[in-house]
């Protein structure tokens, strides 16, 4: 009856984060307390002396997990933990968050509790208060949708778009376990569908599971940066894999970037599990997703200061934009960086 | 695989609204910037001198809307007055909102750029800004969450348990129009698929459909409030009708409620239209959700400074909780009033 439009051009066609920079923009703008919309991990607001960062984000049934390998408390962790990510990456104290649930007739009161502990987990995990939200019915999956609020200084916050030339890059933790954990799982998910009474081997896939079920923020290091007195000159979480999200600090900061292949951090239950499924390690580490660890720019002479920290590396440097995206391989070559993205469309998803 | 749950408790048996009660109970609070967590139409949040009023509702298609007869520009309206809706009804001003959005493969770019078209109106007419989200893909229906933010000093925050006894009940515009816009719009779409080259005819319901397709948050009114130096002892936004909600008035205030039949504002389209579908126009205004008008009570001795606001619309009065919720019908008998709500579930949409 209504919604018929007489042009029809495909999503797919406006590649991965096309859509919202074309649909928001012209947006206005009315309160000076809008510091800063659209286009970094969160928004920033002034509030009183200091500045709020808030970002939300969605969860789908059949599109973020599958419920049939996801325990609902790590969902409800999850859920949290992936919005608290946002908060630390614009370096950031999360403060309290809000949570919509829409479920179907099919969920017990156990199972949203059960969804709920696993929230309640990450509050107390994070620090963060539960303070609103609503539940709603679905008339098919389950949506999560969070709303992280933090508070920062000014001159913490850190931007995506102020990463400079030669500022050493780190990353945190390791990376690739979490795309590996979800190929296991769907690996035991088939075995299960085809001979159920056969239970599922995860023991030897303890590490790489966990960092899909249930991720953490590394708010860690947030306050481990704060106590060296380190403040990036730029920062972005890895939720799209490492390839995606140096790109965007590169197409932001106006800078290039060189990355070393040795320097990357594997686990190395993740390299075998790679190994295994006769994927390329190095192609897990840049292109696998959801590991939510945390990729910085600092300056040189800041790198003293956090060179000891076990669980940051430095693996690379802010060169000038026109030398782009390079991956300086073991071998000696330098190759281009393609930003693949970990995406839910086609290839398609726009993250804030 | 997992989530095989012990017990089954059937979401239906704890009552419209007492899941939310029961899985956030007991959550800590860590900041002293919370002010006020869930249970009220937004959290409060000090920041600064003033405070932050934050909330989130979540539309889905299927449940609260029919892309069959909602043109997705007035979704995108309705999607942002139904959050600021909640924060007029804590006295607040809009200042922000995030916007989430799954959609599927179907939707093309003009379909999104429509959505995105009724957001920017509803950020004209609101003045406020749009200040991040994300857009992922959904593997059914549409998904819109929005989350909106306002500030207003502490003093003027009105809440929903504050309500005393004698103070006069308000309502703004009138009420049931929503409800019968939707009785409406289910009815041609009925006919326009029993034969489609049938030309709804909707022109004579035109104010009704108005109401449920793009309803106004009434920030007219809360400006005329304190244009007036009125501040109400207690406000709610009239979402799931207005039994419920003074349901929610009297449980959170601890007081009772006496409400004339004869005062309750009903338009005269609404009138004919309930007439015409075989309803009674007052279940229609009591129960019809969707409405988005405040109900809030005032001070006697405030009742001089809004009498004569036509959009304002006195009802009834507070008394003792033990006289319990009672309308007064126009032959003068005393009735209980149920509330029954407007619900997703069997029964059971839980908003905050």
């Amino acid at each position: 009856m209504v919604n018929e439009q007489p042009k029809r051009t495909d999503i797919g066609t406006l590649g991965e984060f096309g859509l919202i920079d074309r649909v928001t923009q012209n947006f206005p703008s009315y309160h000076k307390s809008t510091v800063m919309g659209v286009g970094d991990d969160a928004a920033v607001i002034q509030a009183g002396e200091e500045q709020l960062v808030v970002t939300s984000d969605m969860l789908l049934e059949g599109i973020h997990f599958d419920l049939a390998y996801v325990p609902l408390e790590h969902l409800g962790y999850k859920s949290v933990a992936v919005n608290v990510s946002d908060i630390a990456a614009m370096n950031a104290v999360p403060k309290q968050i809000t949570v919509n649930l829409a479920i179907s007739n099919r969920f017990s009161v156990e199972a949203v509790e059960a969804l709920y502990r696993g929230i309640r987990y990450a509050c107390d995990s994070y620090k963060v208060d539960l303070v609103g939200g609503d539940t709603t019915s679905s008339a098919s999956g389950l949506v999560i949708s969070v709303t992280a609020m933090g508070t920062a200084d000014a001159e913490l916050i850190t931007r995506r778009n102020t990463a400079q030339k030669n500022d050493i890059v780190c990353v945190t933790g390791d990376l690739g376990g979490a795309y590996l954990g979800l190929q296991v799982l769907a690996r035991e998910k088939e075995v299960f569908l085809s001979n159920p009474n056969q239970q599922p081997e995860l023991d030897k896939y303890n590490y790489v599971v966990k960092r899909q079920l249930r991720p953490e923020a590394r708010m860690d290091l947030v306050y481990e940066l704060r106590d060296q007195q380190v403040v990036p000159t730029a920062m972005i979480d890895i939720s799209d894999g490492l390839a995606s999200e140096i790109f965007h600090l590169s197409k932001q900061s106006g800078v290039g970037f060189r990355i070393y292949e040795e320097n990357l951090p594997i686990d190395q239950q993740t390299y075998e599990t790679a190994v295994e499924f006769h994927l390329s390690p190095i192609t897990c580490a840049l292109n696998g997703g959801e590991d939510f660890e945390l990729l910085f720019t600092i300056r040189q002479g800041d790198y003293e200061k956090i060179k000891n920290q076990a669980d940051i590396h430095s693996i690379g440097y802010a060169q000038s934009l026109d030398q782009g995206l390079q991956l300086a391989t073991k071998a000696g070559q330098l190759v281009d960086i393609q930003a693949q993205g970990w995406s839910h469309f086609t290839s398609g998803e726009e993250s804030s």
